[in-house]
């Protein structure tokens, strides 16, 4: 095992540099794993263009990275769920365990989460971390680090689609076909539903969701949300995943009585909520934070093949030229998901 | 039985008349109902005044009145639950009972339900109606046809606190003390909510709200909302029965993690909804419309004693003044329920 | 539209009659069917055999069959929802739609059902039938009148997957590969399973579980089902489909912590409940009845091609050779699904 | 602090011996309390009698006691949520915090939880236990160490009640007033349930269910169970808390449709299920194993007065004659709790 390795950390917006650090020793429970690919998320876009996100304040440099696969290659003291080889996919947040939100199953709501990339913590943009053998989740046979780092934003899918409640003959809109969307257009999919329809201004964006499994695709500049339900699709469940306030606004409205809207997709402080609706129609609207319990479902999924989180993959990039997935999606409006390869060839 | 009736018709916007009708002849499965009391309701008084509730327009004359106790008296061919002599608490609204909301339970919902004073359908305010006999929900020993009439906005606390899933213990905070704000702060700690801060700016009706259970009062005039969790009251539910959006936007940011706000008060089409606070803390937004399996429930609340309805009760006029009940509210402010007996003395 | 047809009529414990009897005109708000396909039930069979099932007794000549398919062919007055021509599925059982069941979304528990083939009402193995409008449910395009028969049947296993809250990456056991228990496997596969043992003492219907999508098949003379849970299968959820009860007792005890055990398959009056187990796992035990809102989700899997409903017909006779559909499972074990074509060639 | 205490240690089956032993030090995280009151529970005498429970057997000499209530007077490293004064309830098992289970917030189900006075962790019946600060619950102003000690049995009804979904308007039949029972019956009340009907063969324990919120109480030995559905009391849910296998088939078969059975009783491996009746009616059965996030709604319940748990309380007893505690109930038939106070005068 080498005694340093590399790591992306962002020093202040915009400015990314590649620093040794000491590679970390496993402590208690935990295991050492080998960091083989880590997805580029929008958050860590935020975080390298903007220092902050909302109240998060990057105030020290941090490692950036919370989409992370890899291999176990060395156990901490006592533990005991892993061998070296193993190829697992990594939880990014470890919840306190014993608050009242932990203890009852919500541990994503914990008010002491320790998130990779989340200031102050450092991410997993590195070559090694070491982590609680508890959140390295084993992958079966046949899956790869890439997969394994793609397991993050398929729990984002699955708990949409948990919140949401979506279940055998669904029918789900998806508004916004980003990466997430599409993720939760594929989730909705394996969940049941047998009517997606996924909206989005790119086309490119439309024809990916259609290859991925939408059951259609509606682009708001030829036909507007609101003509939806007068053309037969009242949806049960609109997954949002847009972030934009007019389109949650109307897609609300759009949703059948006893509807579901699930707001994944954020887009600030407040967003105009249609009231009348919401009550005659006894809609339910929540919000989601990162997820609970979602990885033994996504292995599952990703196993079977029900999803396919391989297609997203538009760039691969090696750690090095980490600053380059962070600037892809600007610099390419086609960009879906950006992988880092953070081990040398 | 006489073979005709007065019964209180809004023939136009701010026109109330007593008009003699026929009494009802209770067709198969019905049962005619002497009404003793009704309650009225803000519905009424809407439509009394402005001759619409959004798209519900009073296209001809109409019976107001949707909160009917009394009686029966007669039974129609094959009714086989009552007998002569039963008091009844009458639900106002006949659902279809096949179509897909009603076969889901959701009966509230239904599309084709016939509901009393909702045009075109005529309301109970008159001598007497008749009603399908699975609608007129007979009463223990011991209860009166006031408490028979209050049933009905007790079956929107009963709602709302099953929508928020009040439960033994909870923390529950109830925005506007009127007649629903009051009923819904009492239905949740009938529900087993150890902590009930109801707020208003009137003081007589917060004074009535720790009268009948409220653990504490807010007046915002005094104690903004805002303040209200670092003052250690984060609540795990929002019973919001005022309708003001800057209160529903203040409200719920007031919430725990896992919270839920079920909006109750009517307050236009548009509100603004706290976006990011609902996705960070995972909160629940509904509202209720109406109420669906609420009777049997409200029935064993009253009967036991448990929510105090007659203590709502403001006001007592005879049929022929019941256009003062329609109107006090509007000339005094601390009206909280008026309530027309439709009998002859 | 011919005046009379034919029936075929149980008029004493096996001893079926095909008797001429009037067409029925469909009354208010029903349509007429012409019936193209019956499944024959295990049920039918019961009552072919010994003339009763339990309390429910054949005590004057009645019509069997209560999985049927066919096409509308006539509106009674005030129908609107279908044109002559219409493909649909009957639901075998029409409920009161006021009782406190029925309004709670539980309608297969009604008090008041009229349920095909169930004495004292007729069922619909016979060319046509007039049914309430709303329970004949419309098959999209590309689905055949076979289909249509089979959804009864595969309502059961939506239902019993609805019960067991079978969700994506669940891990199902299901006892007994009779055609419940090849639907039900076949459903938990739609439902998301991930893994799905089915158990049997036929080879023959193992293969076939196989064939339809079960991920593993044991046959308890090789494998009893207790060595399941030391070689790493605890499942989630039982869908018990056997009604052994040495089955029923040592199924329950495989499954893991807060595990489901859903029984459908009827095996008596009592049978043996593993205590101790379902304390210290709390397990969930319940029994399914019928179902309720199931068809338009089993249409929807009917339609995606999720479950092959096809591939479980092993017989179809016409009308006048229905006896031998009942028979056909005493003569041929491997017997699946018999079905009765009603209308002449 | 003194440096030695003294416990109550099993060193044989019904052989108790009171032993010095050192006080504990509270670690990282832990506090150290001062015990005032320990209950004694059914589980304490059977393991002083047999030495054992099931597959628990007691190999070493153990400390008995699970339901200790007492006041905080040391804080280990980094414990910030109390300070030393404050009266706890110590709930007796500490989950992983990690495992599947725990994560989803059924953490009573944690196989690898450690749990007081089950072999080889040892109980709390003596004078001072460090344990995590998360797992001592602060009780208000106005409540005892002897409440605080019975908040562990109050927790087991608790339990039951919402794993049967008693609400406002339930009607439950809670079989066996033994503590538990009586305790699941206040607590059923506590839920909303306007009717709760406790049966015990004890006329003296049925007294003191009426006293303590029983509407009606009944004894098997002059009214069978099977009897109460025709006499007009069908109810939503049993709480079965005499572990005796007849009543257990025969309270379940007097639940009403849709009727959920909680088996809180133990009542060794096998018992009988009506399996014909679980479901013709769809009955859900499910047994508890302790509990999971009950305390809050627990102290919550003691605090508003709810339930009465100070008049359960039979006997109490100093360290010394702890061994009188636990033979309490063979020697006595009416007692119902015995309580030891391990401080010295």
């Amino acid at each position: 095992m080498p005694s340093t390795m590399r790591a992306a950390v962002l020093v202040a917006p915009k400015q990314l540099a590649i620093q040794e650090r000491p590679v970390p020793r496993p402590g208690p429970g935990q295991v050492l794993v080998r960091i083989e690919a880590v997805g580029i998320c929008g958050s860590d876009v935020h975080y390298y263009e903007h220092g902050r996100i909302g109240d998060f304040v990057v105030r020290a440099p941090m490692v950036l990275g919370h989409e992370p696969g890899g291999t176990v290659v060395a156990l901490g003291p006592g533990a005991r769920r892993h061998r070296p080889g193993q190829l697992v996919s990594l939880e990014p947040g470890i919840p306190c365990g014993t608050c009242p939100q932990c203890r009852r199953g919500r541990y994503n709501l914990c008010p002491d989460v320790s998130f990779y990339a989340t200031p102050p913590v450092d991410g997993a943009l590195c070559e090694y971390v070491a982590v609680d053998e508890n959140f390295a989740h084993p992958l079966p046979e046949g899956l790869t680090a890439e997969t394994a780092a793609l397991l993050e934003p398929l729990s984002v899918g699955v708990w949409a689609s948990r919140k949401g409640r979506v279940a055998p003959g669904s029918r789900v809109l998806v508004t916004g076909a980003g990466p997430i969307g599409l993720i939760a257009a594929q989730t909705a999919r394996a969940f049941g539903a047998t009517e997606v329809i996924v909206t989005d201004i790119s086309p490119q964006r439309l024809a990916l969701a259609s290859e991925l499994g939408a059951t259609a695709t509606v682009n708001p500049h030829d036909t507007p949300l609101s003509s939806l339900p007068s053309a037969g699709f009242a949806p049960d469940v609109l997954l949002e995943c847009s972030g934009v306030p007019a389109v949650i606004d109307e897609a609300i409205r759009t949703l059948g009585r006893a509807g579901r809207a699930v707001l994944v997709g954020m887009g600030g402080d407040t967003v105009p909520l249609p009231l009348a609706r919401v009550q005659n129609f006894e809609i339910e609207v929540t919000g989601t934070f990162r997820y609970a319990n979602t990885w033994p479902t996504a292995i599952a999924l990703a196993a079977s093949g029900e999803v396919a989180l391989d297609r997203l993959i538009s760039h691969r990039y090696a750690l090095e030229d980490a600053e380059q997935g962070l600037t892809a999606a600007a610099r390419d409006r086609t960009t879906i998901k950006p992988l880092v390869r953070p081990q040398p060839h």
